[in-house]
């Protein structure tokens, strides 16, 4: 018997070929392939490619945001430290389970749509603002412990530090190696967030 | 009389779509229509799309060369000042010019064909050496001149910089102005070149 597909199935699917290819390189076909569908079933879940494309933005998003919510927010470690652990763990998942590939799927679109499609950049910048407000949250804590220099203003530091690791993600695709993302661990430990 | 036109005219045509576009959303017909040839000529200049793509990134990346030799060697401004005055420049193109649009060809490639084409990203690893190196040389004379901090690297600096401006250039796409350029010049100056 077949198992019922269902509408997460195919943002599922939808997710991991735009992740990789990116929402323009990636064809309704190709994913209703992947799950065995008939292209036309497409559109009984979704109008349009964009309000599916916008779905997957936001199942990507919220996975997003929970992990960080649990990496930087809801830990006993100090922010430092959480900090230090969760690049670390990003840097391991790049290098071993991504192999260099694939970054940050707010960052991707961002690039590809963000400046040419309304309704998507809306979308990301509400993302970007939610992750930023979750570094800056937890560096405001690592400032009143003392392990950020107080002069410091964390605002200006959680938007610097948020896209400057986009765009190391971005180098890591066009370098092949893991290397820019520890460029950015050393640099900002180092002389960011001291 | 129709004027001819030249391999470098197709080249300027694709630059200016794949910039906005970027390499897949772009087709051979939307770049033969923007000269008007048929689309059959282009592949009396170029073999494959792909190729064409890469003509279209050297094309850009050898103007983008020049603009920092001239910015960032060619000066006898101290090296911190050129560097002020070339992000001052580019913010000031971004915000006026291409109005929150269009960010770097290498980095807007890399994105979106870094990890997955190997000439590609072949072709911008090496362009992204070669203007970390010019960003570092300029970094080196600033630490000569007591401009930066002697404990610094500078090679580490260069590259975590360049791609911080890669990532400010992205979050501008999807924040819709140059909030992240600025943020990005106040820190890279206040944190990191001093």
């Amino acid at each position: 018997m077949k198992r019922k597909i269902f509408k997460e199935d195919i943002i599922k699917a939808g997710y991991e070929l735009m992740y990789l290819n990116g929402y323009n390189a990636t064809g309704i076909k190709e994913i209703t392939d992947r799950v065995n569908i008939p292209k036309g079933s497409f559109y009984n879940h979704f109008a349009t490619k964009q309000e599916f494309g916008l779905e997957v933005l936001n199942y990507y998003s919220e996975m997003g945001k929970q992990a960080l919510i649990e990496g930087l927010i809801n830990s006993k470690l100090s922010p430092i430290t959480r900090l230090k652990k969760f690049y670390k763990s990003q840097i391991e998942y790049f290098e071993h389970v991504s192999e260099n590939k694939l970054g940050c799927l707010m960052g991707n679109f961002s690039q590809e749509l963000g400046d040419t499609n309304t309704d998507f950049q809306k979308a990301l910048n509400e993302d970007f603002i939610n992750s930023t407000a979750i570094f800056k949250s937890c560096f405001d804590e690592a400032k009143a412990m003392g392990e950020i220099d107080e002069s410091k203003d964390t605002t200006i530091l959680a938007e610097y530090i948020t896209n400057a690791w986009q765009g190391a993600l971005l180098r890591m695709k066009s370098n092949g190696n893991i290397k820019p993302l520890e460029d950015f661990y050393t640099i900002t430990f180092r002389l960011l967030l001291n």
